[in-house]
């Protein structure tokens, strides 16, 4: 059984629509991102009936009577129920006792946007939808080409001329068609945005569709899942267009209304000082101001993020913070990562790291606080972003020339 | 509880050891890989008090009283019990109707080599071993580097010169050191075990260690479950140096042994036709003949396989067979995977499934006759390979520049 949705809620101007009716609110125009409400009255019931802990599904449709659809079964591949890791070497370099991280680069696609897209490729399957599109800076793209292509629906895909070349290739592998955008992701979003009115596609447009959050919410239902049914002090996601950290305050209000807990966490969002314009707007308490982006971390290089009113009310609503952080310092977290735990991740998914760092730095989280650090996405979808900060040592076929190197 | 282990039997001249005396047959060198044997009435009762199916743990430990070793809990990360997917679109497009994949790209490490570092690694650390050390195109390193990370041990990594950029950064995130040695992979072998002669490190160069292939056994131990507790007529894998293959037999064979079964599949070997050893030894039914290697997937680009005779004896007594694909034919089947599944998969990988399709269109396999293809490794690990075989539609900001391509 899926969730029953009551309306969806403009976060603009407070506005309420029917389900269906609208992608966006009517009077705001893309400025008016809807959210999704539901009964919760029924979602509670249902959650008595079967509650968490006692579901057999390994993937994100256990938590299906939160969500607005079921899924397709077995005809889709298999998403979520992504591991959460404690490893106490990492803590200890962080001089943090209660770290935990969501790897969530293990997903069909090795990324978190698997969960958005699995949401928006049932949709579109379930009203009998032959193609839907997107723009993206790559994950978003490669997890609807992957999850369409399992069942069997046409993906068009813009991106940027800056996509990391695993990405491109990924897509192209999947896709129905790749178009590679003379411009930025904004350019590559607009030209989306045109091309699906004209050709009718579905739109998975993340800040756009309001399904999508859905999706993401069930990483942190998972979280409180595998955590034995417990709320983490502090939930650190690094943010692009704001819809990942807006789903994770969403799963934890819902269990809230739900009554699963009393407790909230605070939410922690990271940007690239290269491109900080949520941290920037949190700072001053302001509106968003979009900016020109400029950092290696591609997936959250939005200079002009549409979902900024949903992750600025998610930080403020959590008693949160944001900070932001220097591609050297994301570099250098990735490379502790890999060293630490094995999990190899891309700059915008190291990124949470270095932010959480920084916070234990500046005494933003306490050390004995629990945190978890969402790890958005695998390294291999953009290796080269830290060729300079590795080491690769080079060797004839001697003992000697192995010897100079330990 | 593990699996008692009997004793090491040599696959060349069949004399016996002691678990723990030898990693290979003292009388035939590195020629002679062990085979582990087990106390398999133990095996059985074990079964028999905790039946396959009833098992909680999600990952290759869910088996561990079928393996030497029962892992090291939450400390290292999650591996195995990965998918089994069977999408009606790609049987269609191959005139086979039984056809399944196992998605071993979702490990943590993004391929099946993890299941046998799991086992290395788990083995190093229960004997307190500091360093671990191996030799590999890339898969069985980035697996090492990656598992021995998580549990803090040292992964000392010799690679070859033709390692493709994102294996070799994701081995310099995560081991101690990565040694890029000056030749091929043969090259990259021989020092390595030079290396770990001088240096005492443990070994994990598969066919030398013969706790690997247990590992490898996994991912059949699971397609059997998966499967409902039926064998399937074929079980395709790509080959380099023919532990895989090896690995699964034993699997299927320990089955048979503990009462699980009584029917065996039989096996389909895949090499690249610009490196087939086994092929044509299992053609012209001789030992190997060693050659120069030359495909573009890298993972099964071995022309001195070391576990030939293993693999060979597997394909013998399984009634199976070999076929060659050519690097075209893979590129094709790693694009047919990418459109029809959303698997996406590097060109090793993929030759299993241009080996299915070969092996039906000859009629080797019947087109009704269940047959499991092993997705051994991501696409994101080489996706460089396929770039000339799919295609990106370059665009302006305009409609008109996107209609062209559609």
């Amino acid at each position: 059984m899926t969730a029953e949705i009551t309306g969806l809620v403009c976060v603009k101007c407070a506005r309420s629509y029917h389900a269906g009716d609208h992608l966006v609110c009517p009077h705001c125009g893309v400025e008016g991102i809807l959210d999704v409400e539901y009964d919760y009255d029924r979602m509670k019931a249902s959650l008595r009936r079967e509650p968490l802990g006692r579901r057999e599904d390994l993937s994100i449709w256990r938590y299906a009577d939160m969500l607005p659809t079921g899924g397709l079964g077995s005809r889709m591949r298999r998403v979520g129920w992504t591991p959460l890791y404690s490893f106490s070497q990492l803590g200890s370099a962080l001089g943090h006792s209660a770290l935990f991280l969501k790897d969530d680069t293990v997903n069909p696609s090795a990324s978190l946007k698997d969960r958005a897209s699995a949401i928006a490729v049932a949709m579109a399957a379930e009203k009998g939808a032959g193609a839907i599109a997107c723009a993206s800076t790559g994950n978003a793209a490669s997890s609807l080409a992957v999850l369409s292509a399992s069942v069997e629906l046409r993906s068009y895909i813009f991106v940027p001329q800056t996509i990391p070349r695993p990405k491109l290739f990924q897509l192209a592998a999947c896709a129905e068609r790749v178009f590679r955008v003379q411009g930025t992701y904004e350019d590559a979003f607009d030209l989306a945005t045109k091309a699906i009115a004209a050709w009718g596609w579905e739109n998975r447009n993340c800040a756009i569709n309001p399904y999508l959050v859905e999706g993401k919410k069930t990483c942190s239902l998972e979280v409180y899942e595998q955590m034995g049914y417990r709320v983490p002090d502090w939930v650190v996601v690094p943010v692009g267009d704001g819809c990942i950290i807006s789903g994770q305050w969403k799963a934890f209000k819902e269990l809230k209304i739900v009554g699963e807990t009393t407790a909230l966490p605070r939410l922690l969002a990271v940007q690239a000082d290269g491109c900080r314009p949520i941290v920037d707007a949190f700072a001053n308490d302001a509106d968003l101001v979009p900016v020109e982006g400029n950092t290696f971390a591609d997936s959250i290089r939005v200079g002009k993020p549409r979902n900024w009113r949903k992750a600025l009310k998610a930080l403020r609503e959590s008693g949160g913070s944001a900070v932001g952080v220097s591609d050297g310092e994301i570099a250098e977290a990735a490379v502790l990562l890999g060293r630490k735990t094995g999990l190899f991740a891309e700059p915008a998914a190291a990124a949470g790291l270095a932010g959480c760092r920084k916070a234990v730095e500046l005494g933003l989280i306490k050390s004995d606080e629990v945190a978890v650090v969402l790890v958005t996405g695998s390294g291999l979808k953009d290796p080269e972003a830290i060729a300079n900060s590795v080491r690769v040592c080079d060797t004839g076929r001697d003992l000697e020339s192995v010897a100079k190197w330990l």
